[in-house]
């Protein structure tokens, strides 16, 4: 409809940048929202209906006309490979750049990417056709050294064990006594995680896949009023999402891929906080910071 | 580029509603615009470029989940087919409505379609990959008999044959003289026609196919002075197209797919204009009666 666009999230951890589906416009969006294409790493597909991944096509294509070298990876249910590339091929346009299918078993929870800085595992959605979530996960960070409590004369190695978490044994050569990491690190951040959970029916299963996560995006797709027909076209409602977050223990939930019936969002929140109160509505344009 | 979406046109004959090409997002142009997606009768594509199509995945899934039942008919050249049947397999998104496809012979000028209102035309276009240009003519008008004029008694069938422009022969039974058409009848208005050419590179040999047409659609996206450029990629300059309008003796000149290099438009238009005087630019949301 009008105002709300399909569905499209760019991750940004370190220098990664990663895009959760691509809708029809997505391209369009990245630019008016000043993001850089060419910055794009990885790009994660849920499912092959349309409102989740046919902006692929031209972003693919742009790409390749921005003159990209660098490698672009697509991790997607396993008949995204041929769609994407019968299109380019009438289009005599292949990629100049190296471009990665990864396949993704949409019944398994595993890892299906990582690199220095997320690990990425997939999350069974239960839709109409094959659908994947995802689970971004920070990759661990070092712990950062105090220079002040530092016995002087460690080499290059040892600083490196201390703040990959490691003690080090008493040194002989010198006299210097065991040392544990804790006396001279500040411990590292938690590494944060993100589940991006589209589209899917309801299915209490999945807390155990996501909990804790720091942020959960889930699926309302109707009312809870409309339970019935969310179970019948495996949508959830707002109040599922809600209890979905509660039992896992979530930091913070955000709902999104509202019906096009719905003019107005305000019942999806109000109805999600009634179930888990740190519950936002995924708008338009929306930043989120964690 | 932002502020400028990819090709697509909407034509309006009679109560047909004739799509020529469907870049990315035009199916929420068309809703931004306020038309109905349900009144498309038949979309012509020029090309699998994907700023020319990519939004035709799109449209189409909508149409389907709008729950159209009228036919519709896609023309276009032949590998179109192929590339839309696998996208919507993955998506499981066959439509449940009656959906044709007519390839298109890029290298021929011939009737690819015809119904009550139009009678379209192919038109061979030189670019990188095969690529058709659409002629459309209004299907001619059945002349307005003058009520005043007519002579008493005269049936449907004796109607209709003088609106058709058919003289009728004397009348025995009643003694009737001999009607020539003309004697009752308003010239019915001369049928309309348009050319849309996209993407091509300059070939004069054009002008004798669209002739005098009412309105001419040529791709300009170089200007002059990048002319060079404009035959390795394939592709126009503004002075070109005007050129092209001068010798067709064209009523009217519509001049677009401008590079993303052009910040302005102004000096397209200019450089036409020394040409052809009666240029115009094709630029968003722009609506051209014939």
């Amino acid at each position: 409809m009008v105002g709300r666009h399909p569905t499209a999230q760019l991750l940004a951890v370190g220098e990664g940048r990663y895009l959760l589906d691509c809708g029809e416009g997505t391209q369009l969006r990245l630019l008016e929202n000043r993001r850089r294409l060419s910055s794009l790493r990885v790009i994660f597909i849920s499912h092959l209906h349309g409102d989740h991944y046919y902006g692929l096509f031209g972003l693919l294509n742009t790409l390749h006309l921005q003159g990209r070298q660098e490698p672009l990876t697509v991790v997607g249910p396993p008949g995204l490979e041929l769609a994407l590339t019968t299109v380019a091929f009438h289009a005599q346009a292949q990629p100049g750049y190296p471009l990665t299918f990864v396949p993704v078993d949409t019944e398994a929870h595993a890892v299906v990417y990582e690199d220095a800085f997320v690990r990425v595992w997939s999350l069974p959605m239960r839709h109409r056709i094959p659908c994947a979530g995802y689970l971004i996960e920070e990759q661990p960070r070092r712990a950062r050294l105090v220079k002040a409590l530092l016995p002087p004369g460690l080499s290059a190695a040892e600083l490196s064990q201390l703040a990959a978490g490691q003690d080090l044994p008493p040194d002989e050569a010198s006299g210097r006594p065991a040392l544990p990491h804790a006396d001279v690190a500040m411990p590292p951040a938690v590494p944060r995680r993100y589940a991006f959970c589209a589209d899917t029916r309801f299915q209490p299963e999945l807390a155990e896949l996501v909990r804790g996560v720091d942020l959960l995006y889930h699926e309302a797709t109707f009312l809870d009023d409309l339970r019935e027909r969310a179970a019948t076209t495996h949508h959830s409602t707002a109040r599922q999402a809600a209890e979905l977050a509660r039992a896992a223990g979530v930091q913070r939930l955000l709902i999104g891929h509202f019906s096009s019936r719905y003019k107005q969002l305000e019942p999806h929140l109000a109805e999600a906080r009634t179930v888990f109160e740190w519950t936002e509505l995924a708008t338009e344009g929306l930043l989120v910071s964690l």
